[in-house]
């Protein structure tokens, strides 16, 4: 993954990525907040996942249901934010709709994903910082206000 | 829904918005905007819904075709923009993705919604003003330019 | 299609578009790209197309599968960038989900679309360019850095 920031203004920066073929989702955006210092920041991305792990959150289990898919689909929209958890370690939280062959659209949760060709990924960050808990009657780390 | 301001940089605001469990969507959003004199905004959120009214623009009848759906979706991408109406209130435009337990997506313009557990929803703010006006032989309302 | 400029600070500006009924989405946007010398920028829209070409990248054939739809489908998210291309030409690459009468959501690379009965479409500006270059083995003009 190759980035750059493209502004900084008053500790307000944005920030585009751009993912090599093969490469994760996850882990290149965590080392970019981790070694930015990265406040609480949005993301959207487009390009294409050649294998992709999605989920869907099992109200009465208080978990989420893991679906792999290993298919060449396209990230028709990918949309995240990045806060801190109770570590104060970044935290990402994606969701993503995935297109196919025929124009079928399948997604979810983004656990993780495997990038081919490309994923272009644009950051903006707010000069604040916001925190995740883990909430256990829910089963999920809330954003803490 | 708790908000916060993450930024006001002359006059361009950026709130966080999560929402609460068995909160609608519509209402604290339409609060916010009136209670901070929004200028035109755009925003975009993730989460889940328990409870969705979805919509389709049916061209003949010059009116929206509602479908309401009963159950736990997660909301893959919600996109929309506020602006103000013909009595300056303002006006919530929002297109929603929604997935399933099998990975399955649907969607539509956004009429309501009930969250849970939480919808996290970053809104950006111009310093400026669209208006909206309802154009009779089309049935919607229209942004004015 | 109309457009205003929202705001202007240090060179990032934000740009509104509003396409009127029957309008292409390609051509107005690399017009006033052209016209204002957009840096990298990114766009988001929702609305609605009566008309819309999508498509789908084949690893294999290093090509797109092209999937013209004639129908009135709600555009649920329209998520793209502006880059140029080496030419110096601007570049849009912008990837749609769409919606239909019943919920049902089809989706993919965004070819081009007919819009109505409107479009609104926000843009994003950094005050840097980037430029796509042709990559053979690929088949894609991908992001350099």
């Amino acid at each position: 993954m190759k980035s750059r920031q493209l502004r900084n203004q008053n500790g307000e920066r944005t920030f585009v990525l751009v993912y090599e073929p093969g490469e994760a989702f996850q882990e290149p955006l965590v080392s970019l907040a981790q070694e930015n210092g990265l406040g609480v920041s949005q993301f959207t991305a487009i390009g294409a996942f050649r294998k992709v792990t999605i989920g869907y959150f099992d109200r009465e289990r208080r978990d989420y249901v893991k679906l792999p898919v290993h298919e060449q689909l396209e990230v028709l929209a990918l949309n995240g934010n990045v806060t801190v958890g109770e570590d104060f370690i970044p935290k990402i939280l994606a969701h993503v709709i995935l297109g196919g062959r025929d124009g079928s659209v399948r997604g979810g949760h983004l656990f993780d994903g495997e990038v081919w060709p490309t994923l272009e990924l644009l950051l903006n960050e707010s000069p604040d910082h916001l925190q995740r808990k883990f909430v256990p009657e829910i089963g999920l780390a809330l954003i803490q206000m």
